[in-house]
């Protein structure tokens, strides 16, 4: 029997993350000052984040080991398996060869807990005693809740409010490890209050979220905030995916030809993508790595590269991104994770710089994608992952019409025992797909901010 | 760092499964056909179960290959880890070395594919078209709609309508495989609808829903039946969680001093014991096991060894188990996959022979229980796991109170992703313990057959 499950032993989980930013043709533009539009410094970070972590974020070395205390943890689940589909590949009838990496490993469930379990480490060590977080879909929220859990600190999550209805079991999950969780937008926050002063129904959106966990921790000596997805040392951490997919690979004897991951903030994406985008830029390989988005929130695709805000309430610094501007909420798509406004600005470089191609995918595409992977492969993926899953079968039903056998990898980031609502509302065909006029991106856009 | 994980390549999935029946001190009482009150031959099975089932059902060999196209399925996730919970440990202060099977890795989310899937693929070999069964907490459910999805078989599920209520996410999951599932009593049977005539308000019971899938596979040709747990071949396809559970305590050095197992069924309990339970037949250890249940359906603990039917309609054979009466419907306790009223007839018979010992747990001990684990270890296990966690901590805090450390082995049999309204239950103390007056046993154990 050829193997469909490729494990690495525990002492082969990565002792350093992959920092791709020294590799790339071109430095990342400066993060801005949003009043004086100059770059900022690590200094202007300390009130959110531990010294440890600013740091990373503007690292310019290759490798960053892992603390030991970081990697006894990541022991649990890691390395996670990474799978041949051939089940899938069956049911596609295609030559493709299909891997995928699967991080529902995890206790929470997502590849989430690679960074929560680093950023819970780092404040605990330089003395935080509480974390204020946002969180979409609650995948984020749940795993720094079990990190801060494991490292015996507080935990404070701002879950978007259309997640929050949508996902009592998530918010339960969250609850179990200790966390306190809040709808967002809040009467807590000044940010809360002033949308829902103008929005009494706001469903929320991630960067609502943001700007209350950022507000707490910035008014709160003791709570420092953190952060899921599009910075650069969360993204950082998240390279551990791809590092490991690069051995067990090997393992399998194959390359991708294809890399494909879902991108919301990005973490997930260029955890697995950036270590096989850095052989790309050595000359080592020649992968072709794609980005699907949803449909719904595209900003790799339809977005523009511009110095931004990160959240709604502009109280984070300006970023160069991919940004559907500041002030766009996303319907209440069930992909809560990839209803952001914005795109890590290292993702958005790299796209700049050619160094992969994005696509974006319906929602009703991206479940059926899912429904026909969960029935082939026994994992039901998360909404977001779905994403992932639906490029994927679209490249190897390329192959199929071409009739050649491509490798394909793909991130299945998370599964989706807390989306099943999703899955009933789109059996029940309530689901829709969304199109924006062009007007309605470029009214978006408008407002972005002048630099 | 010491290991926290030990796992076993996929070759190292057993080659065959492991039948304690010759090994016992007295055979097993036979089964007894509900009119004659004879023993019932493999011909009297035949309407409801393929023959490579039936005559694994009354082998007397101790091992029984694993047909290559189901050891094939469980790479997928077989070898599932072992555990060393050393942050529990550490929580609880304790000397005791913790070691838990995780079976919670199966795509289901439980052991319950261990069994789905060896079912569903003789039954396709034999020809059968549809399977039809019952499913508690909608573990057994999920677990048979996946290996029905992966063998290409239709799947009808009959809910215990407490779970069916309780746990609309459980029922999206089967749906996503394919399955077609009904709240139990319905009105599709005849034995549903003398429940409903009696009891029009009834929350079901495993007995009430396998009377419902019995009557349908018996009376249509292409049908046939599968039980989650209670039959000895059930049992045996388990036995894969104890035979790898032997081989990583190996690769960890030790031996349990102490195994604990929840008791529904049987099934997952009989998985992971009766390899150990063979090897003290052996005389090659001397480990305790202990078999912990819900107060709230204490058959092991309260029930009489007995001849009793494994339905409420009496459509089965009779066995001889720990019952507490066929018709004793417990409360919708959360833990559904234990609200069965009798005890596999095995398991029965190794408590009779003193293989083993039992004790109940009351369910605000068992949720206590398994939120402690959940902020420990991360995974938050299913409410019938809680029963196995609770029995070990308990296992533990005696360690430390008597100074030793012995090593102690569970079976965390599930994860309780689809169970988090139990834990919102709990946290908002809606939970409650519950136990039976004397009489209400006595009660309900004299209606027993006459054998």
């Amino acid at each position: 029997m050829d193997s469909v499950k490729f494990l690495l032993p525990e002492d082969r989980i990565p002792k350093a993350w992959y920092n791709v930013v020294p590799s790339l043709p071109a430095p990342l533009p400066p993060v801005l000052h949003p009043g004086t539009k100059q770059p900022v410094g690590p200094a202007d970070l300390e009130p959110l984040f531990p010294m440890a972590l600013i740091l990373q974020e503007v690292s310019t070395e290759p490798w960053i080991e892992i603390p030991e205390p970081v990697r006894d943890v990541y022991r649990q689940w890691r390395p996670s398996p990474l799978y041949r589909a051939r089940r899938l590949e069956h049911a596609l009838g295609t030559p493709a060869r299909i891997y995928y990496k699967y991080e529902g490993v995890s206790p929470a469930g997502s590849h989430k807990p690679n960074t929560a379990v680093p950023q819970a480490y780092y404040n605990k060590v330089e003395g935080t005693k509480r974390l204020a977080t946002e969180t979409g879909a609650g995948q984020w929220g749940s795993s720094l809740a079990m990190a801060c859990a494991f490292f015996g600190m507080e935990c404070k999550v701002y879950m978007v409010r259309v997640s929050y209805n949508q996902k009592p079991y998530r918010r339960a999950l969250m609850e179990t490890f200790g966390a306190s969780v809040t709808a967002s937008p809040s009467s807590e926050t000044d940010s809360g209050r002033a949308i829902l002063a103008q929005h009494p129904d706001s469903t929320g959106s991630l960067g609502i979220a943001i700007s209350e966990a950022v507000e707490v921790a910035a008014k709160d000596a003791s709570t420092k905030y953190a952060l899921g997805s599009v910075l650069n040392h969360v993204l950082l951490h998240q390279t551990v995916i791809g590092l490991e997919s690069l051995e067990q690979l090997e393992m399998a004897g194959d390359y991708p030809d294809v890399l494909v991951g879902c991108t919301g903030g990005g973490s997930n994406f260029a955890g697995i993508a950036t270590p096989f985008i850095g052989r790309n830029l050595e000359g080592k390989a020649k992968t072709r790595v794609v980005a699907v988005e949803p449909a719904a929130c595209p900003s790799l695709t339809r977005g523009k590269f511009a110095y931004d805000f990160g959240d709604t309430s502009h109280l984070t610094p300006l970023v160069k991104m991919h940004t559907l501007g500041s002030t766009f909420v996303p319907p209440g798509i069930h992909a809560g994770g990839l209803r952001y406004h914005g795109m890590a600005p290292l993702v958005s470089h790299m796209l700049d710089l050619g160094l992969f191609e994005a696509r974006a995918v319906q929602q009703l595409d991206a479940f059926a994608a899912g429904v026909q992977f969960a029935r082939a492969e026994g994992i039901v993926p998360a909404p977001e992952a779905n994403h992932a899953v639906a490029g994927a079968i679209a490249e190897a039903l390329q192959c199929k019409e071409e009739g050649v056998s491509r490798s394909i990898l793909f991130n299945l980031c998370g599964h989706g025992h807390f989306d099943m609502q999703s899955y009933i509302d789109y059996a029940a065909g309530k689901l829709q797909n969304y199109d924006y006029p062009a007007e309605e991106i470029a009214a978006a856009l408008a407002g972005l901010p002048q630099v």
